[in-house]
């Protein structure tokens, strides 16, 4: 099996709340050095050994698990996993 | 500066009905292949090139980013970053 985690984050750009959220909270909670935070989704999954990981990362990215017009997406692979 | 990403799941064993409801609809369309789907929370930032990444993150963590009975963290550096 393939270990794949999939990254999403929002775009360059785009206005980040949640990040701008979560920085406020560290900076006032004892982290005042904390600067850019952004966050997004993380999604881990298993796929077949002979899997075209980049080709199903990108059709499922396109498809479901991101909004193309926002967020970009990155991943890492994880090769011989047993499940 | 360094580049800090934190990667946020839930611990094994632990229930996780957004994993399965994005396995559901990606097995539902056209993926069904997908195992295993675990989803999380992604969270970017900088933090100064003095910074004790390993204390702070774990500083984070346990007070404010991650439910320590139910979620488990990692995390990875990219060092020399200019903001």
């Amino acid at each position: 099996m393939k270990k794949v985690k999939i990254f999403i984050t929002l775009k360059e750009g785009v206005l980040d709340p949640q990040g701008k959220a979560v920085q406020e909270a560290l900076q006032a909670n004892g982290f005042p050095d904390v600067a850019e935070t952004r966050v997004g989704k993380y999604i881990e999954m298993t796929l077949p050994d002979e899997a075209d990981v980049a080709l199903e990362v990108q059709r499922m990215c396109d498809k479901l698990l991101a909004n193309p017009v926002m967020e970009e997406y990155s991943y890492t692979v994880e090769e011989g996993i047993r499940s």
